[in-house]
């Protein structure tokens, strides 16, 4: 997975996590697979975090526990076996295991209470329905009895989307709802239940020509960090971005039509290409989190998979402001969007380069003579994706620009170098925490004209925090502004301290102005803040959908979505409930 | 306006209609403009129509009455007091003419209703807000005291959106909410007043570096056929699109954020260039047409201004098969969208190549020798908009996409034709129906698969109908498939037998599976087809918004969008009420 340390390597824990234990579930992604941060990030880290190798020799707080607790099943017997009847028994779960397992996301405070072994706000049973039969069965029971309803996709949700706050019943998606319901190659569409895999869809419609039958293989455009471990209903019901988004569009631009189970019937949009026929029930459907029903059937939009069309490029600029004008102008340009655009503000820079292993080398002193400096240079990288002439003129015309604000041409190996962690920089995460050091993520979208407000706005607040790493980039880039993506990572394993530094984070980003997600969603953890962001009327919007959709408040409840939050519980915390 | 006749020319009514008249508020545009047939158009109809010039010698029903009829205004001098100490009594109106003139849009069935002198469902007060703080007190107040609230833009609603069906009071945004908020070009936004002319915002755009100081100039990329006597209110609350929207978008892809003055206060969306933060509050109020509050402004995408760039292009298929074809490849070929995308029929064709003077010539004879035969031929234009590498390679592709399907290249000659009359045709309409010549249009939204059921049925009905002229293109064209628009040209003059006519055709664009509007909206004339296309669980979803937003049911209250229509009146038709 990496070169070998020429000094002291951490014990990082590298084995495949136990059967039947509290890490098993918190990992990320595949059991027996690792990546750990190579030197230079080592040594890097022992300097920020005043660590020494001592303190990398024992990783702490493991979860090698087995899965074991006492918490009761709050349904009766005749309601479980209601359950069993409609999805069969062996699709009926009540074992501990099986019902932590489905409880949280990769949420950070996930993880620190797995590996606490803290143990709350877990589904009574958990449910493998078959197909949208089952789950319209489901739905209209737990409505008339008025039994919390989770949905479990992939589980990839940083929000605390999927955590059964109220109990109740969650399905797992993952394990029979996740078919090809239809290909369309007329139209350019595929219709999917709403657990199929990131890979998996990929994996047919790469194949398209041999599974179908078609002319042509095609892709789904949409590949978000989490995409080994997600599932299109994730991916539609949080409104999520794909690294290669400023191409393709965010979820809501690729989806087509959708069919959800809600606890007043079924909710299917329209597929047609655009519309003027009132409000778009797709886009209130999109973003509701599961609170207004279940997702069952999205029809997506898809691409022709011409991956030898891909240009990759990477420039490094002199300074933060520089990229963030090369950026935006080559947004402005109107000679198409890349499909990966990434730019990393110093930090991240200095730290993307160690991790591609550019510092120290030859190209680090050219870069340094020709001016531009460590902790002021900044990476660009990305490629283009569509027709070949439209790559082509694309590429040129970005180079263009990039030269006019002073940029040296990099190549496109960094940009190699990004796609080959682009999927597997997660597994750090778990590795690095087991020597309690804490990596999280925070995302907004916001103007170009308040982006440096922002930028610099929350940066403040997350390095007002001694030895704590805040790398920013900018990702999924419009002509009217961008996502900014703050990676924090510091020495923190207290929940008490992680949870105040967060609530400092979303503060900021509030008050610098960015919308409070552009694409991770608001789940519950995000949504004391929604108001703040929407305003009381909107809000008063989404409650007003709710209400009809969701007379009960059986789905996702608990305060997704800010739906169900008591008004003197602005920042509630579940876990001191 | 046009070439002499060499024969017979009918008395076309050039003269602008006299003040005061009936005539003066259903003519289109220009009072001194005005567009008459060509020779060989006027020989067409006269065959089509059994009609001889002795038809077209007395023009009739020209509304040429002083406006003038007897209808109550139902409120108390009170209310009328209030009113006036709201927006000052130089902006209030009660006379005849002031109501009748905002009481319609130019529907059909308006200008039929009009040139008959049936006054109808008009408006008791008309009111001329100056700013949002006037609209803020007019809609307090009428809510307080149930006074139903129209908003009059440019008032060329085609479904009738305008229409004071419970008369009450209607605004005209057109004479002092028309400015701009501010212009933004690090953004590359603008932010106007909801009654900003189309014609207005393009020159403020073009003139941007004069006006504001701006570096470049640009445009606002939305130019519907109405463009000259719409506003930016109508286009976002109807969901328009612009003839060049495949290249720009619908107005709902173009519009950042919006404010709204509604019953419960204020909805203000938020200016993000994206976001994940619950349903899409902008596409819950794009699209509610009036019916949840009055628009305020409208921050909009702005582009650069590039006419040096665009390319034009046209080409003559053998069959409306290949054409289809050639289009669907185009949009899927991911090269770009071209900007102006029309591909019309045979029919259509037909008529157009009458139009521009083709008939006839060695043009003609030589597509015919070439086996591009006369109503099987199929004629695409349009033009390209971007950045010059952009369009260049998109013409390119287009070309080679052409020339696969047996397309004859025909210069941007066709184009330029079209161009001279993009927004001069609605001028014919009036001055057809002079003599009892109906030109009407209907659209709806189609996928590729199901496009050519959609054709041939719609068509099959218009068709079933002797003498009657259905012309249809593409337009507004997406991968997934493409806006159908119906334009039919009849002997027709009776108020029942054209609705008789209009239902069929709307009972076929829904029998067949296209949507019931891709860019006109819905209004009261189409609302009655709204639940048979999304459902009965989807309409209540609009109606629970409805709830919200207006309680009292007091913002465009009489069937806008099948909000309050009983259900046993699904085709009720308020004249006969």
């Amino acid at each position: 997975m990496s070169k070998k340390y020429k000094g002291f390597e951490p014990k990082w824990v590298k084995e495949p996590p136990p059967p039947g234990t509290y890490r098993s579930i918190f990992k990320w992604g595949d059991p027996n697979e690792y990546k750990i941060p190579n030197e230079r990030l080592y040594k890097m880290m022992k300097e920020k975090f005043n660590m020494t190798d001592d303190d990398f020799k024992q990783p702490k707080k493991l979860g090698l526990e087995k899965v074991s607790f006492n918490k009761p099943i709050n349904l009766t017997q005749e309601q479980i076996n209601t359950f069993k009847n409609i999805v069969g028994p062996e699709n009926v779960k009540t074992d501990d295991y099986s019902r932590l397992q489905v409880a949280y996301g990769k949420t950070m405070i996930d993880l620190m209470r797995l590996r606490e072994g803290i143990v709350e706000n877990i589904p009574d049973i958990v449910l493998y329905p078959r197909d949208k039969n089952d789950i319209q069965k489901i739905v209209e029971y737990c409505n008339q009895e008025k039994i919390p309803v989770y949905v479990y996709g992939g589980g990839s949700s940083v929000t605390r989307g999927v955590e059964c706050v109220k109990g109740g019943v969650s399905l797992d998606m993952r394990v029979h709802f996740n078919k090809v319901i239809e290909f369309n190659e007329i139209n350019q569409t595929i219709t999917v239940e709403a657990g199929m895999s990131g890979p998996e869809l990929e994996r047919i419609l790469n194949n398209a020509p041999s599974i179908f039958g078609a002319k042509r293989a095609y892709t789904c455009g949409h590949f978000p960090q989490s995409f080994e471990y997600s599932v299109v209903g994730g991916w539609v019901v949080t409104r999520g971005a794909g690294q290669n988004s400023t191409y393709f569009g965010k979820i809501e631009d690729i989806v087509i039509s959708q069919e959800y189970v809600t606890p007043i019937g079924i909710i299917k949009s329209d597929e047609f290409p655009a519309a003027a026929t009132g409000p778009s029930i797709d886009q209130i459907m999109m973003g509701s989190e599961g609170a207004f029903g279940v997702l069952t059937h999205v029809t997506l939009k898809i691409f022709r998979y011409m991956p030898e069309n891909q240009r990759r490029f990477s420039y490094i600029f002199k300074t933060w402001e520089d990229a963030r004008n090369a950026a935006r102008e080559i947004m402005q340009g109107q000679f198409g969007y890349p499909s990966v655009f990434r730019l990393s503000d110093p930090e991240e820079t200095d730290v993307m380069l160690k991790l591609y292993g550019v510092e120290g080398t030859i190209l680090d002193k050219i870069m340094t003579l020709k001016g531009y400096k460590k902790m002021e240079r900044c990476l660009f990288l990305g490629f283009t994706d569509g027709e070949k002439g439209f790559t082509k003129n694309l590429k040129r015309k970005l180079h263009k620009v990039c030269k006019k604000y002073g940029a040296l041409y990099l190549t496109g190996y960094p940009t190699k170098e990004w796609e080959k962690g682009r999927f597997k920089d997660p597994y750090m995460r778990d590795i690095m925490q087991d020597f309690g050091i804490m990596t999280d993520t925070l995302e907004c979208s916001v103007t170009w004209d308040n982006m440096e407000k922002v930028h610099e706005g929350v940066r403040k607040f997350c390095k007002s925090r001694p030895n704590t790493i805040c790398m920013t980039h900018m990702s999924h880039v419009y002509p009217q502004g961008a996502n900014l993506y703050f990676i924090f990572i510091a020495k923190m394993d207290s929940i008490e301290e992680y949870l105040e530094y967060q609530y400092g984070i979303l503060d900021s980003i509030q008050k610098y102005g960015a919308s409070m997600s552009h694409h991770h969603g608001i789940g519950k953890m995000i949504a004391p803040w929604l108001e703040g962001q929407i305003g009381r009327n909107q809000l008063e919007v989404f409650k007003a959908l709710k209400r009809y959709f969701d007379p009960n408040n059986i789905m996702n409840p608990g305060g997704t979505l800010a739906l169900d939050l008591d008004d003197d519980k602005k920042r509630f915390n579940y876990l001191k409930d």
